[in-house]
């Protein structure tokens, strides 16, 4: 999912961000011979992303930095334990240390806040599921943070999967309409999913050939009912009041897709360091 | 802060990312006579932030969309409060919803954050500032954001202020090395800030002509003891544990300054909703 | 599919490779107020594609030039027509002339085969889809021009539809592996297409869940008795010696979708002119 | 022509283009230590044209790619040759083989049209070169690929060689007046080139002292007269009625240059496959 | 030359050069309704350059800003002259000044000092030329000013002008091999130049069909005889020790083009200033 | 100061801007196999800079030129001195001579300039300092070629310092309320800078906490009762009238800083030559 020329070209600019025109405390002190040795450890429990990220953010700077991972990304990690050595010039471990840290913290915060999510849900068949609530310029590594964090992901963008939305539903006329001229004119490649508020509109999502119907905001009984009308002709997707209290319920109403923006918009950043 | 022509080219960016090769739903159903009204809500109390990225989404979809906003950047927000009207093309305004949420809520969630911890200080003279743990590309946002939400800003960059921490001490030898060479070596447009685990390092730090002392991870007797041993020769600034309960009680310490990268990394979004 | 914004930028690029360092012979003959008016005609009979392009190419170079379209895109045209009016200051409507006919001669002329291929389909349900072999970085002009022309579209790249081919197969051991494998990985948002050369590998394919079965270079009797098997549990799509004699026969099959790369690749630029 | 730092961001872009949030059928497939081997074979005759872009693509996607050609840009391949052998690992073999053909296969087309034009003009003098009617942002593989197929190459663009046309002549009063102030005020690194539709027309021309003199759209008769009267004190271009068919008998008047964009603009994409 | 298009991509990299995070000090004290008056006046005498770069950069900040010239590029404009009124908000007023001043006090200069060396070769008809020793990344803008001080232009660059150098002899093994070497592989759109250094080379370069003879670091009666050998049949570039004490007297040799890079690399900025 | 990845991507695009569309002469007269060996060479005394940027300019176009430098930036040579050695393939070795040396000339050239301003110091305290009079998209080579030159740096742009110019003082009322609301407004890492240009402006400016004073076009005599006055409680800058001869007796006064557009926009470039 993160093809390696767009995390360089992101990398790239990233640190243009972070060092403008020089580090000018790190370029007047570390002489070019300096070299120094340190560790990043995890002052928490969570789960790991990222890690070639950071090897590209020093990998950008100078290809004199060693990093040896002894996690792998998805590895549950704990509070202590020494994640990866990283040695090298002096200068260049200290310029990138803050980005490459900015990007694994927040990546780790992501997979462990998903990872969460994804073990309430314990048995059930449910999958965690991300949405388009993202930071703008930043959504390909929250998605792959969701992934690593065992949960499963929404479309991308509005482009690669039709959603039929209540605004969408009026312009239409109908759910019935909105999805007969959507399948008459986008790619027999792609699928429709249809936003219900109502068991009624369960039902009507129901007679068309939708692939996919999103349950908004309901309770738990419209939940299981709308799951039991469904019965598997399509898939149903659960949203709204997601939290970590309610997921498990909401998993328990037989719903194939739980989507949260909790689990990316809401994550905490994971507490690694870097220890030289 | 936010350059028009920066905000315009990342919010390019940022809608190439969430339309990819066009919102198939929308772009079917909406044709191009429909119009639409619509009103930015809020669900919840806080501090707005972000109306001009807002305002910038639109007119990069389209020259039709009309946005009129009811509050402005900083103002405090009541849950139930109309920020805005917002009318114009169908098609326009909703393949722009998400996007421009995306920007207003994190923007808005910032400001809100920071101002929970500026008002938690009181009346004493302490701000509480930012720091370089940001999403990459999308540090410009959250600054402003900080600022908006009634705090102070640190050095933008690694460029823009030298600051001494451990490893540069150890490269220098001492502080007093260090503080040295960076000041032959710096512009005098730049200031020198020197981190301080112990009562020792700020004594050594007093001792040179740097502008800023960082007490780093200090508990709150020690801190008393450095705003005293310090004496206002040089700005104090707090790190280490801060968040809303331990806030006030930095402040009482008499430190100018008390950074935290919470306001920004654990931030969460302000709920804000386009209501069509 | 064509925003605004992608069309500027692509539309900025393809004037600074032709116009380089300035168009010496324009700059130097035409005076600031010479003007001139032109038409845009066409010189054989086809369909129109790439209005709203070949306006971007003239509002790049100046706000001064006016165009009147008397077609739209998608509307078939007949030799002699007059497609356009154009006038405006000389030195920006010869400078764009080039660039402006170049998007919008290939793009009428994919409209163009295109729609000879879906007028040869007649009234068989099939549609006409397109395929990956696009030329770099120009793929969602022509697909745009595919739709325009009547066709429909397979999926845009690699990322919004699973498709498994023959390498596939041997990697994941069997249809049966590689669909089991995907939909436990992929997104419930997309769909699964299984390339098949043969009856037996339509029939592993039926038994999977997967939503789409591509008949690669199969003869008319193959494809009619796949379609039988098939019997709409699937949706079927034709591939391989797609051309204008065959595809009806093709179409006669009871497939859904024929997929050809000729619609674009081998589609000749239509021949208009701007007569000044 | 094609400049390796050029190439790398086209194929990139292309890259990204095709891939977009990634492969999700190979990415899912492949395991990391899935290894493949392939041959680029050749389903038809041809000119090979785009080896040095068919690597880059690789290379830009993995270093452990191996790819060995046995033919070179410019070489006549047969049906049935195998023109490169690759293996490397199948996840990146698999998810760079469209793109890698997209180029070579469009390239390879360009060279083997402008081969067969020049073939047909036979032992006449004259070279075949093509013009300025391009795919926007894909000119310099175009031209790379006529230069390839034997062809000449015409200006690049607007900036490298004056053409007086038509509209020009009008802006100016006439043929003199054009060259006069052209001469008067490009570089004298540059030539003119006047286009003339009549003989009488290419009498005015040569009376000046522009370098090249283009015959447009004239009869066979007409140009071996205009070549007589120009007798070698300008060089002679024909344009117009440019094909398979014509080209040798307008080779055959003298002529020094045939121009045609039908080099570039309808030849079709050679068939080649990577077979593995 | 300098395309609309390309001119504003480069002041907006500019600006963003020159505004960095914010411009601290305007933004702080300029309220929104801040409104300015302002001169551009010139310290010195010269020749005006650069006025539409001038305001693209406001244009580029801000819609507000009214500019209006009483001179235009090529001016000649004397001590105390009052360039252009200027008004608008006084936070991009002053954001701007810097960079707008920038781009025509170098511009200015370099058109100034172009000025000087035509105006010394007075009534010879030779043309001072402009050289590739420019600024990286700025040649086009140094270009533009050097024909706007009356000079001429060379080559924009090493794509529109052959140029055989000793480097190039030695490769070939003769002059008269490079050139016809040359004269076969490249476009019949391009010229031509030989590099000589003696009189004997000038003899070679006579005997092929290069279209312009550069005579390299001669002294004054070498180029006379050359310019008498050459006697027309090809345009002659005089090179090396070119200054304002010796231009009029190598213009007397008869050489048609006197190419220096001391106008571009050696032209001193125009004083030009913003009195507000 | 120069980021490695900031200057790949400046010399990529200075490289294309004099490459073109290819290098029509050397192309066609280098084979593949020719070698060249040649030496960077000084025409003339100064100080060298720019040496990572030249070997960069070579490493874009080739990975088999290999660079032997003999003296490293900052170290003064004397005409005749051998700079470096280089050999490799004579195709790229020739095609990069012009963009390495346009480079490495500027830079030296400042670097030299400048440290003939530090070297007319002498033994006074005062540094040389760089303003923002810098050519466009240029300013990073420049300010680092200053530093080279033994010269110091001012702010990098209007971000990192606040400068508190004559308009300012008008907008806010007085200096000291211009520095009052900017200590309230700026970040505790930047400093605040006041012009002045009289000694009553330097009287209210010493009543402030502003950390530096300039002096603006002030008079020797002034210069030194200024600094009296000021008494090392503020830096202090002058500005105005600084040339190589008056900046001895500038130093002399007592200031700390003599700032000058001079050393950056009115050094001549270094004569260096590449010697094949």
């Amino acid at each position: 999912m993160l093809s390696s020329f767009y995390v360089k070209d992101h990398v790239k600019a990233a640190l243009a961000e972070d060092i403008g025109f020089g580090d000018i405390t790190t370029e007047n002190l570390a002489s070019e011979t300096d070299y120094l040795k340190g560790a990043l450890n995890t002052r928490c429990d969570g789960v790991l992303c990222g890690t070639d990220v950071f090897k590209t953010v020093y990998e950008t700077l100078s290809s004199d930095i060693k990093i040896k991972f002894y996690f792998k990304d998805g590895d549950r990690i704990k509070k202590g334990d020494k994640i990866a050595d990283i040695e090298g010039p002096a200068k260049y471990l200290l310029m990138g240390e803050r980005v490459a840290l900015n990007y694994i913290q927040r990546m780790s915060g992501i997979a462990t806040e998903t990872r969460k999510y994804q073990d309430k849900i314990g048995d059930y068949p449910a999958k965690i599921v991300d949405t388009r609530k993202t930071t703008p310029n930043f959504r390909a590594f929250e998605k792959y943070s969701v992934k690593v964090g065992g949960g499963a992901l929404h479309r991308f963008n509005l482009s690669d999967c039709a959603m039929i939305k209540d605004n969408h539903i009026r312009l239409a006329g109908s759910i019935t309409n909105a999805v007969k001229k959507l399948r008459e004119n986008i790619s027999h490649a792609h699928k429709i999913e249809v936003e219900c508020d109502t068991l009624e509109q369960v039902k009507e999502a129901l007679s068309t050939d939708c692939e996919i119907i999103m349950l908004d905001n309901m309770d738990i009984d419209s939940m299981k009912r709308a799951c039991q009308m469904i019965n598997h002709k399509a898939i149903v997707e659960a949203s709204g009041n997601v939290n970590l209290e309610t997921v498990n319920d909401i998993a328990s109403t037989g719903v194939d897709i739980i989507s949260s923006s909790a689990i990316v918009a809401k994550a905490p950043t994971l507490d690694l360091a870097l220890d030289i």
